[in-house]
């Protein structure tokens, strides 16, 4: 069975709107830092990842907003490898407040070589290290 | 025939991120810089719109990344209402840099009252502004 | 003897700019991170403070950068309280990698009434519970 | 007689904060746009500038606070060269909302080698560049 990876943090102030509320854009910042960790937990720290050759780019991202967080709300964002390709991972993103569901979305990531940019395919360091949070 | 809306924006340095180009989330700004223009020339300036009771909440988007922006870079975007509703209204977005496309995407908003924030039907002040952005 | 108050974060890759270092006005997200962080865990969360009827206001803030922090480094934020005057509070922060000083600066934020936003006399509920981290 | 260079903005919706005002941190990004475009302005474009070998640090900032911008806002960001030394430029920006002064600030750079990082020596074409708004 598959772990979830889960990462907590709290909302800022700079990150809410005049409605009170966290700018939209700003969820899309949380799915990027719990991509970021959860690489950094099942493969190894980003300098490293960087350091062999490889990096990620965003290719697509959708999300669906089912509620609204707040300056101090402590959150928990949960997230799964939901799709692994030859050359692009698909991420499943839950942020959740308690047990209310705040923010839901998915990333498509695609590999690429740091020596020209272009997509190459997923080494299997990383396939192996994806599989713990395999959904 | 129904005309596309534009806005013209040069990419700031801190809106782009190490690997030199604009940082996901920061494309949402700009969808969300365009859809205010949008409506402030389509309706009324903001601070009227919400004076007369409602307001707009994000309920859901998508983004697919094209290409890269990166900074100094001169973007012009475009909108266009793609779809309007009882209570919602899809905008499509293109961000282009000359001839090339950067970023497409659509945002979902759902038209709220400002006195319990709950959703409300589109006045028809706002459905005839919008009519000539209609795609 | 008086506490510091310490707070602790990871740069996230969002913060970063193309030359691969924290901008310089993220810093002030970590400052506001940190005197907020400070005045909850001193006196109370933040909307029991404004439900009280009063709220801060920056007037005034310097920042000298002595060295860059980078995607992935683990900071110490360090606050303290530098003076209270009749309507303001000024606070010391230091930004330490390590033993290594990032950036240090100050804040002097003024106490307003939430009913008008003029600003008013700190309470001494708020003059007591900052006791602890003066310097 | 020197000029003063002016740059025009509106206030964005996620650069202001629950109080319904722009968040501190964002007038430094305010404060960079500015610089950025009066040396785009005086001397090149930055990929010009850093393609000769040179670049900016941010070494120390002041700000303060005499006023609020809000959403929708249009300011003028008005920037000066207050002083240029060996290795270091002294910018004062003032940012106004018609006649009213919002935010009064200075920004002091250290101009570093691309190949080192290293604070280097103003070469003359900056320096010359940069006459036309000298204080």
């Amino acid at each position: 069975m598959a772990e979830q990876f889960t990462h907590s943090l709290r909302v800022r102030w700079n990150e809410c709107d005049p409605q009170g509320i966290v700018f939209n854009g700003n969820y899309l910042v949380y799915f990027d830092v719990v991509f970021n960790e959860m690489w950094h937990e099942a493969i190894a720290p980003w300098s490293e990842i960087v350091a062999r050759g490889v990096d990620t780019v965003l290719a697509a991202t959708s999300l669906t907003f089912r509620g609204s967080a707040r300056f101090e709300d402590d959150l928990e964002v949960r997230a799964r490898v939901d799709h692994v390709g030859t050359t692009s991972v698909i991420t499943g993103i839950t942020i959740v407040r308690g047990e209310e569901v705040i923010v839901e979305g998915t990333l498509r990531h695609v590999l690429v070589s740091t020596s020209d940019w272009r997509k190459t395919e997923l080494p299997s360091w990383i396939r192996d290290g994806l599989e713990r949070f395999r959904a």
